[in-house]
């Protein structure tokens, strides 16, 4: 059926209002699985420590006064775009931002990662939670956005994105990162009802995040549920799948969607089933594979090297990105990426590297 | 093929040594993937933090000592079946004790986890490893399985292991646990020579240790690739595949071999071609999907329920213990266990219900 209809999944408002954009952009044409001349690259984290200019920068603010501060957010958003010759922006921002509001108490303590000071923990907690608008609390993410669209070249799509609802809750219950998630499956486990009432919540808010991204300028949104590779098939079903559903379907009217996460190649076929653009893989799985498994003729695909690659030799890394390429055979719909996110050590050089050798291998 | 030779497996020395315990034991029969008359089921780190016995024990004396004092080890290794009622045991060990005698400061520190002091980083590091005799560095252990198999009732089967080269190798170079193991694959990739001249070293060391294992009275063997799944198919085969086949053929003559890793998914195809008897799987895939992936005709397998089922209800931990039971089907070679160890916080009696649980529903 996607065969017969291939666009149907283009978002009908962005095709009117941007028409023009989506023309010139190898990246927003590849996530709607159209013919482009290259094969288009971006780069999870792109703006980060990895970056003598971003480090310069955090010496003088915070984490959190970075991402408030629309004019700094929005100037590393374009400052990778620049430097690395990526084919899209994604604005500096964090997926745990939209937890803040909620009052739990969140902080980026130096060296640790996230805390969550009052984490979630039964019903009551639940209810607890602050209620609040997007617009009224995450504006500085969607003035950021704003600034960042006047400053980007027309033809350099901006990325918006937003944690998925299982993540986020992971973090909520767990009070920070997780290496076996025993409080967030404990709590799914033991409190289905309250569960599910909480991952509407954030869903709710998620959706409302997403659209007011788009509204504001991003042309593609990307959901990140990064840790949701810890579950079986099962919990992914019963407690995931219908929240991911009704989140892709209430956003992917207004931008394309790329759905990511990691550790999920036993979740692929099920993450196809909760819609979206563009399935977004990291490196344990083959790209030609984990794209067989989602459909080549219903996702575009993105990833998926290794982000460790990144410190090896150069020859090497041309290899690694040789053999993506050729796995997905210049087809539509290929959007090179890492499989997760630049880690902070990574040499600056090895990534323009990437970047420019992708470009010279893909190009027709 | 081995459909027509069903026993081709079956270690020679062991099954003229030991015929009567092979007869007798569910557990080993199902390595072998013979006929049992119930679904046998233990658990990795059955004797450990979860049992107020072990923390009164552990309370006088540190984890080192504990496993350095054979009559300490033996203890508890027993005290964990008479309490659970489990179908084998497992010595008390820990996978990094063969670390401490390369010289790196192997310690455990408090909360923290394992800390290796001088971590492995070049060459020169790896020259400078002790070279040493496991009979005369772990002969502990040794007198700890012999003391083991001496109290245990006669039809329990004693479970020797240790941890797969890959494993070993990245707490070395990471200096401790890792969530990324950056600096392990950066090691595979800049100095591809000297990451197998360092395998080989500790695929030697496992070698002889195991077999080590089985001479004191280790009936199975299980080596822990634990963290193997960090890597892509590629990179397993590449620098890791050549050393397990090394090292499971080495030890498979003297007994069964179960070979156990997480998040491995994408990779049981090529653990598959490792060799060996049996083929652990954590949750991330279904038993069946799992076991037909690596061949039910060729290896028994073991697992696979989520560790933190057992926080759940008694009714919701039942129901996830009969659907695992459905997906094996009653077939000969299913060992019941959990995808991973268990966690230090699981309630103790839902540890003896799942027991009982699997036996009751398994029978025939």
């Amino acid at each position: 059926m996607a065969q017969t209809r291939p666009f149907a999944a283009i978002p009908d408002n962005l095709l009117k209002e941007n028409l023009e954009e989506y023309e010139k952009s190898a990246f927003v044409r590849a996530c709607l699985r159209q013919e482009t001349s290259f094969t288009p690259v971006w780069l999870m984290r792109q703006a980060g420590r990895y970056m003598p200019k971003y480090r310069e920068i955090r010496s003088k603010v915070g984490f959190l006064e970075l991402c408030k501060t629309p004019e700094l957010a929005a100037e590393v958003t374009v400052m990778a775009v620049e430097d690395l010759g990526v084919d899209a922006a994604i604005i500096f921002a964090d997926i745990l931002l939209i937890l803040e509001p909620l009052g739990v108490g969140l902080e980026f303590a130096k060296g640790e990662g996230p805390v969550i000071h009052r984490p979630v923990a039964d019903a009551n907690d639940v209810e607890l939670l602050t209620r609040f608008k997007i617009v009224d609390e995450l504006s500085y993410v969607l003035d950021a956005i704003r600034l960042t669209r006047k400053s980007l070249p027309s033809d350099i799509p901006l990325i918006g994105f937003a944690g998925a609802p299982f993540t986020l809750a992971s973090y909520l219950i767990e009070g920070g990162s997780s290496r076996n998630f025993d409080k967030t499956k404990t709590f799914m486990y033991r409190n289905a009802m309250v569960w599910h009432e909480l991952m509407a919540l954030l869903t709710d808010l998620t959706i409302e995040y997403l659209r007011a991204q788009a509204k504001a300028g991003a042309s593609v949104l990307q959901i990140f549920d990064s840790w949701v590779g810890c579950l079986s098939q099962q919990d992914y079903v019963d407690f995931v799948l219908p929240h991911m559903v009704r989140t892709i379907s209430s956003v992917s009217d207004v931008a394309p969607v790329i759905h990511f996460g990691t550790s999920t190649t036993h979740l692929l076929r099920y993450m196809a089933d909760c819609g979206g653009h563009v399935l977004g893989l990291d490196w344990r799985v083959e790209l030609d594979q984990g794209w067989a498994m989602v459909g080549r003729d219903r996702f575009a695909i993105q990833g998926n090297l290794d982000p460790v690659i990144l410190f090896a030799e150069r020859g090497e890394i041309k290899k690694r990105v040789q053999r993506i390429l050729l796995q997905a055979e210049g087809l539509p719909g290929h959007i090179f990426n890492l499989g997760h996110g630049i880690l902070p050590t990574t040499p600056l050089d090895n990534v323009k590297y990437l970047v420019e050798v992708v470009h010279e291998l893909s190009r027709k």
